[in-house]
């Protein structure tokens, strides 16, 4: 037989593997679906089906609560790519669109945005960002460099990123074609 | 004599609007210099020297505080047309830039964003929105037109509002002119 401790220790390992996630899932849930003065303890512990002791043990502050529910998005839904700068770029913007309308990502940025004075929220803020916009950045790096490629990057996002956080809209397909026009007639190549 | 009831509304009118200045500047101070969370009844009437009953009186909501906070930022500034369609672009992005460093401009579009589930805070929102676009889109509108105009808008605001919201950055000038001279590359003329 494998020794006590170590076969208890797998097995609390798991339980509190799944507390982990239900807890994240249910954070995420009324983040997204509420709003972020929701995502109380009490809240989550209500929709996850545990105890508030059990969530404010694992998890003391607000800023865990939502730390763990970023966490369970994983990786956000990519484009493949093709090959064709116009068409990867247009892709991306697209599925970025999607994202916030079905997944509320615009949601999720606030959030984070909000949170970020703490320390762990900005890293999880940075790592969470960055991921999103490598496909993006990793395409616009084949026509930019320097200033020029952070210029492009922060405006390929901006245009499906400044009308949610702005004013609650997303562009139409003829806008974001547009932008990748623009910022394609500028490239070195 | 003027008429004692004309008199005392007029006294009254003039107590309200002080206690509405006094009581949104505070509550722009906590939102800027702290942060959402922090603007609560109890902390505004705090740092404004008012009783909470008073502003549970003519303010009963959260949002009620945030609306009249962002009342007190009036007009932001704004960059003096010259006419050179790139110095404008320029002059307006900077400006942008140090009204997010110096005013925390960034929290204010997060509180926004945050609370635009509430009607009368999407109004304020638009509002505000518009106002603070309005040279940029001007001066864009000489050179683009329908989605390349929007597109172009989102993308010159992104240039300082994405890295401002995603990563808690601000472009420098090398950037901020490169994007405008990504724009301008593309434009009609």
């Amino acid at each position: 037989m494998s020794p006590g401790p170590r076969h208890t220790d797998a097995g609390e390992d798991a339980r509190v593997a799944r507390t982990r996630a239900d807890v994240g899932r249910a954070a995420l849930e009324v983040l997204t679906q509420e709003d972020w003065d929701a995502v109380t303890h009490a809240r989550v512990a209500e929709k996850a089906g545990y105890s508030k002791t059990t969530l404010y043990t694992h998890w003391p502050s607000k800023v865990d609560l939502v730390a763990i529910a970023l966490d369970t998005i994983g990786d956000l839904p990519h484009h493949d790519r093709t090959g064709d700068l116009r068409t990867d770029l247009i892709g991306e913007l697209v599925l970025f669109r999607t994202a916030v309308r079905d997944m509320r990502l615009d949601r999720v940025l606030l959030a984070m945005a909000q949170s970020a004075s703490v320390e762990q929220m900005a890293r999880v803020r940075e790592d969470f960002n960055r991921r999103g916009q490598r496909l993006v950045r990793d395409s616009l790096a084949e026509a930019f460099s320097g200033a020029r490629l952070e210029a492009a990057v922060s405006m390929i996002s901006g245009v499906v990123a400044c009308p949610t956080i702005m004013f609650g809209e997303l562009p139409d397909d003829d806008v974001i074609a547009a932008a990748v026009d623009i910022v394609l007639a500028a490239s070195d190549q």
